[in-house]
């Protein structure tokens, strides 16, 4: 039944590509085909359901600031990782900066850009991009995962905004590492090349509380994959999260590149692809495929027909 | 067990009121003891289980925006209530006008004061305050609620903020009905008096998606019940809803009369009544008594060790 | 030479009014015939220069915010008028309430809206509307200044955003007496009638340093004179108010009626009227003949080659 | 009689020092003695007068920000200056961003950093800073001003929030030139070393409309010196320029290094050190001399009892 769901989602979401439009601000990224779409489910029993364009590449970018909170709070620990970074959503777009100007004032959250450069400033100093790669692959269960050259060159050279935030960041204390490593920590995050696939797994790692589904290795603590969900549910999908969680109500990461990651707790993970954008910075297809199935399977974490097992 | 817990959690919260202050800016509310303590749990198995002072009477203030919009998306239609007030988190304190000023902007969402008024203005033109007033007796369970007359005059004679609010909403063109009378309608609703037992009762009812556990009666729309519910996580305890999601993450609405109201799904409702209040306007011992419940009985929205039946 | 120039620059500038549009917040306003342009100079010398429609009345609208700030400098005195009031320019539209709201914040400048409507509550208390009538028709040496009811009245029903701002004034503290009352005064005060003849006759005046040109009476102090110019040079014309001081030079204040009034020290007093606004609110037209006389003949206050005598 | 006037307006504000603070942003700003404090004025008619701590080097911070803004306008032209830069007094701090952050604006005005680093921007590929330093030499008649390699020094170990200004100018296109370059410039541009006589030399150039008293020398255009006096006067003393302009009525600029430059249009040029500031940068004591000489010798842009000759 779920293959059957997935299948109709998909098919129905995939004229909504039209209405939006591939990311502007990087050109690599604005080249890609806004007609791609693809939905996997792995599900907690060990169901695999995909349709659509699942194994096609593309670039993981705002959904690393999941990966990277999560380690942070592996090697940092909670209360380094949010002395400086609120868990506040900001209601403002995700690369605002006009919060963060006031005095006194840091980071509302590690999902936007200011606090996900600040959570990196924490982590670069700790692990070695090779390390963080590795550890991606792992949380992913998908090996092929790696740095996209043009993606990350074609960040570098567009980077005056981020680049703004980092050194305010670093003038309100907030950064005490070098910013130009944090920078580039930060810019390799978020040119990792992953599928619908590595998001379907590294949702069910969420689902699961942090153990990996494939091995049975726990890789991420309960209480880390805790924090992680629910400031996914509140702040995942930039300034519109607070309606994603009415209206479809599972705590998810979108990116710019296209991506969402999807996490039904202890019952499965969700992947989609799907580059054409809204106005917010999210897939418009992938948010209509996540809306169906939510429905259709009693997703939402409200839900009163979920089957909770 | 729970009994113990809930014992536990109070004596071990009570210190925490000479950390915060009653409500500052309406004198009626200022005067209350600010030691006052009680916590109240339901659960849909029929338990009910008191530690403190739970059958005080007290100020609902903006718990009531809960029912406000349950009762205007019954009344009016989702599309009606949400056509011109967001779903957002805002990031700002509960009376701010900041955003709200912008060109073409419109309230965040109805938890905070400019989308409550919003809200009310949908609702007086279709409910009297007499069967509002009704009808919340029979989500609370609490046939004693009833308007507290010095806290409404103490409100209507501190109105200047609200009002000033209300006719900028005007001005934005998204109050069309008599302001004035909207105004009275909110404020109305504010000074309802309840007790933490009451609020326990409505949590229940929430809990339950809408039917009244005393008499099985359907009381809200099963969408009513989950749009609510998810709102008031990601919304309710004013500037301070996203670390209250990490940390305790039950959906809940604080007052300033020192309520919170708190749903865990299916499982319970719990009413508090602690009037000492933190920077943000929630109750500073009624926050620790949740955090101690949430920690001891996992009712953590994504608690890894939660018992879902 | 004077007159000469003034026609020229009221010919040259005409067509400009094409780019405007009549003030369409106000019904009343937007009815007037943008096309009309006449501009008056008169000089210490005795001269009076008029070009086009000096004679048609129009509503002064902001421009009374020079004659209540000057009245109640008079009446109030200089610390009670500025105690939470501002003298400094917003770089802000003129009826924004963004910087207004911030705690602790009150009016820029007493030509903004909110900066006007707090400095008509410290007058109201001190002077009937019918005393502040006769003493603009002194002012303006026009005895024929009366009230437009049509434009009163238009304003009344469209008042929802300056009734938002009094009422947060009164929030705040700025104001002290009774709301409704000070918004009434102020209403009356934007709608009397004026031409551009009667904005010379004050300009005149305060370049004289507050002796009626006409009868030698000390009408205002040297002292307010000093004050009412200052602001008017560094506020007078909205958002626009630094770059018309770079281009023109000429202390002014323009008003949503399509008036203005400037004021060359010593030399001038010049009336303006011009229905066509720009984005700021300032008259388009009249923005022109303005920058024209001053080039032609060394008005700005920091002409290389002004004659001051 | 101005020399009288003079050592009495010094005399009398001394004492304001102990109000306020040596610039703390900057180590080495810090270390100044708060005590000092000088001024001179030097006059059309070839006056030099002196009371204090006139001879004393000190670092001329924002004051170099009239320097820049005069010599872009020579060599880019006014048109490229404020194609991007804006005219209007922002009303917000020196080194404020917020407004600066919102879609399509730009830095409001030459004298705050963000527009001082964008014209800066526009200047530093035409002319090297060697040349800028002699011909600042040049302007303020004084040919010992130099680099103070130790400011200059401290400022750039301390650049991050400039740095942000400057990238974020880069993201939103108003800077094209090399960032890095532009912020090395402008730092050396306010490290420049200056005494209360060389403001005074350079006041007296800019009063006689460009023309160097000395030699005779027109060094800028007199629509250059227009322009300029007239940012000074609406935007020269920070968020205080307002309050300023009524107060005492001189086109002057501050900086953080106790300076202040101010120019009595016609008449005189004025120089004043006193490092103590207030909160919003503005030297305390120099304010004062400032405010006593303009209602001793009537230089307010329009007292009634002025002498222009």
């Amino acid at each position: 039944m779920i293959q059957t769901v997935l299948t109709q989602a998909v098919a129905a979401s995939r004229p909504a590509a039209e209405l939006g439009q591939t990311a502007s601000y990087i050109p690599e990224l604005s080249k890609v085909d806004k007609h791609h779409l693809g939905a996997c489910v792995f599900t907690s029993d060990g169901g695999r359901y995909s349709a659509g364009d699942t194994k096609v590449r593309f670039s993981i970018q705002s959904i690393s600031k999941v990966i990277s909170l999560a380690v942070a709070l592996e090697l940092c620990g909670f209360e380094t990782v949010f002395a400086q970074v609120g868990m506040e959503p900001s209601g403002d777009a995700f690369n605002a900066m006009g919060k963060l100007e006031a005095a006194g004032s840091s980071p509302s959250n590690p999902m936007i850009n200011a606090g996900a450069i600040a959570v990196d400033s924490y982590l670069e100093p700790k692990i070695s991009f090779d390390r963080m790669l590795a550890f991606t692959r792992k949380l992913c269960m998908d090996p092929e995962i790696g740095l996209d050259e043009k993606v990350y060159h074609s960040e570098m050279s567009n980077i005056s905004r981020n680049r703004a935030i980092a050194y305010l960041l670093e003038n309100k204390g907030v950064i005490r590492s070098d910013v130009e490593r944090t920078l580039d920590f930060y810019v390799r995050m978020c040119s990792l090349s992953v599928t619908a696939e590595s998001l379907a797994g590294l949702g069910l790692l969420l689902a699961g509380g942090g153990i990996c589904p494939a091995t049975g290795e726990r890789l991420l603590s309960p209480d880390t994959v805790r924090v992680v969900k629910t400031i996914m549910l509140t702040c995942g999908m930039y300034d519109g999260s607070g309606t994603f969680a009415v209206q479809v109500g599972i705590p998810s990461k979108s990116g710019v590149g296209g991506g969402i990651l999807s996490v039904v707790d202890r019952r499965m993970g969700i992947g989609i692809f799907g580059p054409a954008l809204d106005g917010k910075g999210n897939s418009v297809a992938g948010e209509r495929v996540l809306r169906h199935l939510s429905q259709q399977l009693h997703l939402h974490i409200f839900d009163a027909d979920s089957q909770t097992d």
